[in-house]
């Protein structure tokens, strides 16, 4: 008989054709005039010097922590009797490591490819050019779903073991963690250092190719946006998927998460082929009518698929509580963000009074914006509970990641038609071109609205669910009473976790771009005709790329170490208990600074917009400065913090659960019977 | 026999003895100048009229609420056997919140007549002026504890029920509530306006006569520190003891609390006492050996008096690791605030690139510097636990606060030799006068770390020990399990509020300085002869006070309503369960942005002095105005949101556990079968 699970590697390998497709579609578009070719190909080989230089120092990383783990899980190498065990887990977390890496791979290089042809294509109009930048995003999207689906798959056909599976989400995390926290380092790195001498010492203008960092920040947009928030949501989607088997194990459901993410894939794949933009049709209105029809897709089908199989309709219910948690989440994020909404117009009035106010006012809406996502994710988890127990919340958690690839495809979209446009405007296209890609542009990041409030929601559900997935395989029947004064220490340290990880990279930023700078200094220095812009003259690109780059590395390393070694130091001080209570801690705090910055960044963002596009007296006023200032704080905010703190979590709730046996097993407070 | 808990109401008629004997000390002694007597006149003036304006809002909130509890606590008055505890309730309650205004009322009254006193008192030397400005905060210091816990004692003499005590306790944290966050919300209101007025608009230095704010803004240092830290202190203090009462209850251990609050009163005036400067001595060193001998004074007294009375001497461990701890943390919170250590010192050198990585470097270490605080936090309660139970974490909150009274007189030091200094340098005093009060103001930063530190830590230790109180309240054999989907509920939302509750105040400071410039202008429009500063010609400096002071109380209404709402809207929604995990979750955020908040303030304070002392390029330097600009962005976190998330978490709690029983029998979720 079929096996219903096998839905799932049949639905990855359909996604990963289709992204093939879009590869292709996209691939053969003409990339335009030789200039426009020539600045896409310069960012291209800065993401690819990136990649290969991030991938090259991970490689180590990674084949370190393979060995560390094949000796120490599930039982430590001396002591257990399946030692193959140990193999498996290792061998799993490589191969997650490698699918992460291979998505955002792909994910990338068709971005820089995209980014000119739709360009290029916006001279025949919208229709075209919208199709090419979407299509550019869905490879990002589809390969997503498709690396992470399958790579479970595998994993699960050859062990039939989710604690293996484990292993490969930890892998995936790990890297995700790297290129998020990395990438987010490495962006804002570019990004300081370039204004800083180009524009501030120098006075040459924004992207003057002159500047030999200019490249290494045109790259940090990819790096960033398109191959950072595609390993977020494969960390998400595959941990989700991971901590709804574990919570299956006991009451035999481990395959159904399984059937809904491919049931997913299915929807995100139809609902990508929808996507278009008709006569009269406005693109940012085609992404949103995108999500729509997938959620519809979604919901009819697992409702058939359930109904056929015999689930409990009450499993369905929890997954689609999630499905419209996380729509709800999206709307009401967009409010806080939204230039004509209330946030975003006061934060840009209150410029006029300086930039002391400008702060505090964006910082003061930032902190109110959390509110509705944390009711959002409290409620969708409270009515999947009841629907279903824990295994409902992980459900809730699947049934919102279950659309993820049509959701990295609008998103990947965005950075895609950001760069088109200043492609367009360098390579100095007709003023209709230009409005077009404007066009595209601005329906970007309407999409993202709703797209970022599902990853919020989505990383909320999925280490609510991971908690439980880990005190599942510390046992089960402990409970995490906020009385019991350990799981009160570790909630303690818990909360203080994700500022101290903010902490270090927003402080590994301002020390990363100190090296920059002082490179960037040097070839101005050294190169002569460099500063008088001398025909034939060019600056060293690659170098700034590199010194960016390992910068971020090495800035990274220390955080996440210390995100990692805590969380075993708390639980093999303090045991089981300690670890809950330190990973509830950590799934505050962390969902409320993640929020936060978010939010705060992107409403200070559109605040420097909102002035700039004439209001409070426009460009070069005094309010704007000010705006610009706080553009400028909300930076790291956005780009490099808030988005690194969901993956730390889950790498975090991973880590405890790989070791859960273990430290149940071990711990000082045991050893002292105190625990 | 000797009752041995009426050690407490003794000490504490004992306290208010010394108390009125420290206030008749300063109050002989001479104003000086009649300038000076001027000066201190007007902050006099304006500081009385802030009282009585806000005793006039507050007594109608006050008998609105005293009302409300009597009909419907600690039963509904239809459906109760004994209406007399109703009454008794409300009277307690009004009977808080009248002990609490008091303190403040007398430690305000004496500051604002010992800074100019002590400022004249110079002129001989240092002894003298440092015994008056130390005697004027002692008086604070003092009230505070003796009002506090005769008000305990009364209450609990006439009741013998800690339930009843409650609402006494709910009374002072309240009022402390307006006092901590409607201080704040002035003192930056006034702060704010004065100088954008003044210094931006009219190019007038800052504390100029022709200013109609300038008193309004000298006012806000008095209203903001002493008054406000008085009655923060006061709050925590009765709560932490209240809250232990309850947790004895069942052990029979409800007079230890008394015990020991009214042995660490003895020390503190012990440690007051002695107090002073020799020769040869610092101002600093004196306020610190205070503490050091009362905390070792009360080590002492406590371990006699538990051994003559035969209490567990884990007990007396307990209460003595609150102490410990209460050091600690001071210590390594003053670590990020000194202008000696890497923080501030970073700070500052980033601010020579610009105001933006001014504000992410300080933002980043106050994110860094929650760190050791929690840690200790968790630490001594996790400690207390292991000696006592959760009355053991209790008792390490009492004994970090019995020797409140003299943390309070060191941080009322501080404002009133500030103000010193001020009047000095206003009165155009000699160089060595002004020396003098120089060293005595940097003498009161010094101790304000530890003090700092110590209230920190108490809000800590008092808010868990309140959980654990309103766990008992509510039944005693119920647990706050995190995987319990309404303890989930709860926490998420409950984090979600010192986020929006500091919002809501940090944005009502914008709105009421708003209004305030308004009438600041229309002062220097419509009186003729004030801009120009014409003999005689007098700005109306009342009005502005006025005007700061309703628009302070109308921005904090909203905020405590929504704070004390939501608290029960959360309860009788999701009962006690989801009741528990909102409290949790408030706690865990509460601290989280409490800590932050301070320290980035006062980290961004530090680092514009020690610009402004001569490195980076000094006063009016490019770094200079990045560095005010950070010192006016934490403003607000350190002066107006930061210190009042702790009362407000106090107040929660009390209303929580004051509503735990009807809670626990009335709410939707048990009403639909659910809870």
């Amino acid at each position: 008989m079929f096996e219903p699970w096998l839905i799932a590697p049949i639905s990855a390998i359909i996604s990963i054709l289709v992204g093939l497709y879009f590869y292709h579609y996209v691939n053969k578009q003409d990339s335009g005039t030789e200039r426009m070719k020539e600045i896409a190909y310069a960012i291209e080989e800065g993401a690819n010097a990136f990649l290969r230089r991030e991938y090259t120092v991970l490689t180590i990383f990674v084949l370190i922590v393979a060995t560390l783990l094949g000796i120490t899980l599930p039982e430590p190498i001396w002591a257990t009797t399946e030692p193959l065990k140990n193999l498996a887990l290792s061998v799993a977390y490589l191969f997650g490591s490698f699918c992460s890496a291979l998505a955002g791979f792909l994910g990338l290089s068709i971005a820089t490819k995209a980014n000119t042809k739709a360009a290029n294509a916006a001279k025949e109009g919208l229709n075209k050019a919208f199709q090419i930048g979407f299509r550019g995003g869905a490879v990002m999207g589809l390969a997503v779903v498709g690396a992470g689906l399958i790579g479970i798959s595998i994993v699960y056909a050859i062990t039939g073991d989710p604690g293996i599976v484990l292993g490969y989400s930890f892998g995936a995390s790990a890297l995700a963690l790297f290129a998020k926290a990395g990438g987010g380092i490495y962006t804002k790195t570019a990004d300081i250092s370039a204004d800083l001498v180009g524009k501030v010492e120098l006075g040459i203008p924004e992207d003057d190719p002159r500047n030999p960092a200019v490249i290494a920040d045109n790259v940090g947009d990819n790096v960033g946006d398109v191959a950072g928030m595609g390993a977020d949501l494969f960390d998400s989607y595959v941990a989700s998927i991971v901590a709804v088997m574990i919570l299956g194990q006991a009451l035999g459901l481990v395959e159904i998460p399984l059937v809904f993410a491919g049931l997913g894939i299915l929807a995100a794949i139809l609902g990508a082929l929808t996507v278009r933009v008709g006569k009269h049709g406005s693109p940012g209105r085609s992404l949103n009518m995108g999500t729509y029809i997938t959620c519809t897709i979604f919901a009819v089908l697992t409702f058939v698929v359930a109904y056929y199989l015999n689930y409990d309709p009450r499993i369905w219910g929890a997954a689609i509580v999630g499905l419209i948690a996380g729509v709800v989440i999206g709307m009401t994020s967009d409010y806080f963000t939204s230039d004509d909404k209330a946030p975003v117009k006061k934060t840009a009035e209150a410029s006029l009074t300086g930039t002391a106010t400008n702060i505090i006012t964006g910082f003061s809406y930032g902190l109110h914006s959390v509110f509705p996502p944390l009711i959002g994710i409290g409620v969708a988890s409270a009515v999947a509970y009841y629907l279903y127990g824990l295994f409902g919340i992980g459900m809730a958690a699947v049934g919102m990641l279950s659309i993820v690839g049509l959701i990295v495809s609008n998103d990947a979209y965005g950075p895609i038609v950001d760069n088109s446009r200043g492609i367009a405007m360098q390579g100095a296209l007709s003023d209709e071109v230009i409005r077009i890609t404007d066009e595209m542009d601005s329906a970007g990041n309407t999409a993202k609205a709703i797209t970022k409030g599902f990853a919020i929601g989505a990383a909320g559900l999925t280490v609510i669910a991971l908690l439980a997935a880990f005190q599942e395989r510390a046992g089960g029947n402990i409970t995490f009473d906020l009385m019991n004064p350990l799981v009160l220490l570790g909630a303690l340290i818990g909360i203080a976790m994700p500022a101290v990880f903010s902490a270090m990279v927003m402080l590994g930023v301002g020390r990363n771009a100190e090296r920059m700078i002082a490179e960037i200094r040097r070839q101005f220095k050294e190169i002569p005709g460099l500063k008088e812009g001398k025909q034939g003259v060019k600056p060293d690109y690659a170098k700034c790329v590199d010194i960016a780059t390992i910068g971020a590395l090495k800035e990274l390393m220390p955080a996440s170490i210390v995100a990692i070694s805590v969380t075993l130091i708390v639980g093999f001080i303090g045991g089981i208990q300690a670890l809950g209570g330190y990973l509830a801690g950590t799934i505050f705090s962390g969902l409320l600074f993640a929020l936060l910055m978010a939010n705060a960044g992107g409403l200070w963002d559109n605040a420097k917009k909102l002035i700039e596009s004439g209001e409070h007296g426009g460009k070069g006023s005094e309010a704007h400065k000010a705006a610009v200032v706080g553009d400028t704080v909300g930076d790291p905010f956005k780009d490099t913090a808030g988005p690194s703190l969901n993956t730390m979590i889950t790498v975090m709730s991973l880590v405890a659960s790989l070791f859960a046996v273990l430290i149940a097993n071990y711990n000082l407070f045991k050893l002292l019977g105190l625990g």
